[in-house]
């Protein structure tokens, strides 16, 4: 079989541009967020997205699978990340008592009202570093750029889960 | 002095979307890059970066200020990664010679060839999972919200270093 060299194709100045205002801005927004979050409620920003979803769920409870796919964390963290959350009182975890297949993790009340104090820390800096200092069509479009870039990883994963490649 | 309690001002649902594509996206990029960078190469996003920046600088050398300033990585942990990338034979660090202020990383010839082979792989990820999913249009304007964000917070930071409050 003959390999095929081929030469990269590299992104031009615009997108270059592009590509690091958001490597940069994203992570300097993600550092000030968990900062603001650490200071004045001892909760890192993962932590803090946990807290939401369960708070969110039917009766604050979500499969840990479920939990570790709708957060923005690296899905291999949200285990430790939860046993942490466990020992602080802030969630439970306990075997799924209907169907066996693994593990529920439900918000206590003492979680819920951690989640209570820091929400308007954290919805303050997202306005204050984020979307106040955006325009409102910049915004939706990057929304849009976002949703796309999570639609294409998820279908990679999802395919990537079954072990087959589709056509 | 009285006491005011102000009703957070919560995101309205648009800015909700827009916040959680971009959290659960960018999440699922870094991951995603991070993954195709480490199977490759061995290398992490974070070192990748720290190559790029030095591969660019005059004699591929900067101050260690410099370097965890230009990088989208946590920086306190730029110094631990350069240690580690040292260790690895892909930077050196050496006082600086002519002003005493601080240490000066240096790409060596292995830290470049090992760019070298990376970027390929790199730059076809971010276009696969970020540029070519997206509209160009649509992309221009998130470079626009994360440039301003990026600003934001710089000005912040240097407010905070300065010790001033600016009127």
């Amino acid at each position: 079989m003959a390999t095929t060299i081929t030469t990269p194709h590299w992104l031009d100045p615009a997108q270059q541009r592009v590509w690091r205002s958001f490597l940069l801005g994203s992570t300097r927004l993600f550092e000030q967020l968990e900062r603001d979050l650490r200071d004045a409620h001892g909760l890192s920003l993962p932590e803090y997205e946990i807290l939401v979803r369960l708070s969110e769920a039917p009766v604050r409870s979500l499969r840990m699978a479920e939990l570790a796919s709708s957060v923005s964390h690296s899905r291999s963290r949200v285990t430790h990340t939860v046993a942490r959350m466990e020992a602080e009182g802030l969630v439970v975890r306990a075997a799924c008592a209907t169907d066996g297949r693994g593990v529920i993790a439900t918000l206590t009340d003492q979680g819920y009202s951690r989640l209570v104090e820091a929400a308007p820390t954290h919805v303050a800096g997202v306005r204050a570093y984020f979307v106040d200092v955006a325009d409102a069509d910049d915004l939706e479009a990057a929304g849009r750029v976002f949703a796309a870039t999570a639609d294409r990883l998820d279908r990679q994963c999802a395919t990537a889960e079954l072990g087959v490649s589709r056509g």
